[in-house]
């Protein structure tokens, strides 16, 4: 069989039943192990010959052989290229759109895990945008989309040159950029009613100064322990978590 | 060099640091790259020498060599056995402090850098012990303690046999047994005001039918989007820091 480049392949079950549920043009085809005939994998080809994607099956040795490095539960998706937004295009969604705009912007996350679950809470929360740096950035890889869990099919993403130019640009737009460093103010006590475009740091040195100076204020989650670092994805989840506490709150 | 387990191998910088300055007895002694004298790694040799803590200095190639599957950036310490806490004390701690026990027990968490993304957060959280099943259940190794960032020194640790029994006992005494699903009480309206053990389930699965029984109630994390599930470690941080709001709210 031909050699798969990694960073257009979704592997694991829930990733591929996704992209078929809500991102089915995305797929190219289907590899399927010959031996496992189960009901979700009965379930993925029915949906796979609705939508007229070819599902190949190989036997558990070629599979193994072919994709050796992920964790694929025997279920794969062979993707046309990952398709990025455009910065205008994000934009002006949001401006169409009721309710807050959020964003979430990446200053350099380099762990696929992280970007992936980073996504997958962007997803989760409704975010309407996430932005990542073309360099010195984890790029979307299959591992992060396993992470992602198939929620990228929901999540626009957009790939820019310049994170502070992209930054000023959101500004002038009338998003507020919001930082995320340890001596921030309180998420808690912070008023989350604008657009709000979300800064998250690099695992080991947080925002870089370039890019904290753009920033129109910084937040940080409380430690009752004074402990000073969360995981990046786990800091995101409360973030968001709070920000969508606070909108329910408001609308209710 | 004898060749060193990496069940009670600590990697990288932070977690190295963490030990030294909250657990330093839990450490045997250290291991350093020859080459790399960096201002940060002479604080460490400091440290070490003022609590008597011997440093070996190895070739970056001795290093690579024997720590292959690590990402340990120059810097590991060799620890002791890890030590387990014994559920009764633990329990005996949470009567004995001020304020409201939160304990977070996993039900078959198998993925290395999620049991230790739990322990962190659990440790910023300031929560009063992590409980893990010894069986079909990720263990305290290396990776997992890299994920934890170094926080498993302030957080105590209990590994039961059984899980259900271990949760009938804390719920005789007198621990509310709050398990996590997508179709739960909201995490945001459930009122928190009690000594807490939460359940977080399996990342594929979720929490185990035998375990659902023992819960007194289900929570879970609404999503605006309608999607059913969020990374496992995101999920416990957006609940204990739903958690920790309350409570700062209650005594504000």
């Amino acid at each position: 069989m031909k050699k798969l480049s990694p960073q257009n392949v979704i592997p694991g079950f829930h990733a591929v039943m996704d992209t078929l549920c809500y991102n089915p043009s995305q797929i190219k085809e289907i590899y399927l192990i010959k031996e496992n005939r189960s009901a979700r994998i009965e379930k993925i080809i029915k949906i796979a010959y609705l939508k007229n994607i070819p599902v190949h099956f190989l036997d558990s040795s070629d599979m193994l052989h072919s994709f050796r490095n992920l964790s694929h539960q025997g279920v794969l998706a062979l993707l046309h290229e990952f398709q990025y937004k455009s910065l205008d295009n994000v934009i002006a969604d949001v401006f169409r759109k009721q309710g807050r705009g959020l964003l979430i912007a990446v200053d350099h996350i380099t762990d696929e895990g992280n970007l992936g679950s980073i996504m997958r809470t962007a997803g989760f929360f409704s975010a309407d945008g996430l932005i990542i740096p073309k360099d010195r950035s984890a790029r979307i890889s299959a591992r992060v989309l396993k992470s992602a869990s198939g929620v990228h099919n929901r999540l626009s993403v957009v790939r820019v040159v310049n994170l502070a130019r992209c930054l000023t640009v959101l500004s002038k737009n009338g998003f507020w950029v919001i930082g995320t460093g340890i001596h921030g103010r309180s998420v808690y006590e912070f008023d989350w009613d604008m657009d709000i475009v979300l800064v998250l740091g690099n695992e080991q040195k947080g925002i870089s100064p370039s890019i904290k100076r753009i920033c129109h204020d910084i937040v940080g989650i409380p430690s009752p322990n004074r402990i000073d670092s969360l995981n990046v994805a786990v800091a995101e989840g409360i973030i968001l978590s709070e920000i969508y506490r606070q909108m329910s709150h408001l609308s209710s």
